[in-house]
């Protein structure tokens, strides 16, 4: 994505010191959260579909059945997806000044499906080694019809922004007196150990990509 | 909300097993996590704002700076909120039958600003309360400049449908012959030490409310 302006429809309107808008920013929160809320219009109605994105470039891309009703919805339509990364709950002296840290990114533009096969598999490709690295190759190939039964879709991450809070409460001058504890209770995503299907061949072994799998 | 059948706009087309459409399945995912996408329409263009929300009864609540374009574009207005639950990464044997283990829900309706300043307080008291029990009352009160200031909005919880996919992944029968590791990697939500406010007074101590707090 380029370093220019925002544009009217992605600036803060509000909190100037919390916003960003260049891929410095905005690709670490993307890279760092597969789950995002897809938005789009349909028959004048907003939905909001969460599902998983992942970023090749300055593109970012999602996936589903080809007989979703998102995914039909959003085809050369404009649309939003947003990731929201939740780091802690902020508690400040006053119910005014309590807030959350996060961290996240909003993307507007219009989705296109992507047509060639032959791509279509290489983002694939790309999706699962990018959390798990070397798995698509260890896998049973793709067939025809499962491809054919899966539709990616994708969107230049050209008009965007971050959003960011972090650190302490702000709270107002005189209340930093009060006798009331304050501070953030963090949060954050745990990955916990693998757990094998029941019905694995005996003596596998969880691969290193499941071993080192890190979230964020 | 009622048990009857659920509308056109929010049945799931596919995986109808994975969909559900009463309180008993919807309310528990609400009140598991606060972080929610309100998605609306400003001038033809979706956008997606994430937020916290909270749930009384069978009314959704989320609230912002009343300076806030998202809350000035929905009063009365359509909207979609959603709440996703990332519970897990599933690894199968062919990419095609990845999946991930989540609790979502979605609503849609038309939210409506709360305007009766007593009514406003008592939610937002609730939404500090629900999340840590007695925190409302120990704060410095809150100024009627600052309840100006919040704008909180609310919806029925009328239009509803849950999705939620658990268990091992679910391959081709023939797969299951493969010498691929498969199985789930669980993630959650992990609530850390409560870190202090440099700024606290000497000798504070984090309340029960502080210490006892969990997501989920």
């Amino acid at each position: 994505m380029t370093a220019s302006a925002p544009t009217d429809r992605v600036r803060l309107r509000r909190r100037h010191d919390r916003g960003g808008y260049d891929a410095a920013t905005i690709y670490p929160i993307l890279d760092a959260m597969p789950l995002c809320s897809v938005g789009y219009v349909f028959e004048g109605q907003p939905y909001v579909t969460p599902t998983l994105q992942w970023r090749e470039g300055d593109h970012v891309f999602w996936h589903g059945s080809s007989a979703s009703r998102m995914l039909r919805a959003v085809d050369t339509a404009e649309v939003c997806v947003t990731v929201a990364i939740l780091d802690g709950f902020v508690m400040a002296r006053s119910g005014f000044h309590h807030s959350i840290n996060y961290r996240s990114a909003m993307m507007l533009g219009t989705a296109r499906r992507v047509a060639d096969p032959g791509e279509k598999e290489a983002r694939l490709k790309s999706f699962v080694d990018g959390s798990f690295p070397g798995r698509w190759d260890m896998l049973r190939p793709a067939t025809e019809r499962e491809l054919k039964a899966t539709t990616v879709m994708t969107m230049p991450i050209d008009e965007a922004s971050s959003k960011i809070r972090m650190g302490p409460p702000g709270d107002e001058e005189e209340d930093y007196a009060l006798p009331i504890w304050a501070g953030v209770v963090p949060v954050r995503m745990e990955v916990e150990n693998p757990v094998p299907d029941p019905r694995n061949m005996e003596g596998l072994e969880p691969p290193d990509h499941i071993l080192n799998f890190r979230l964020g």
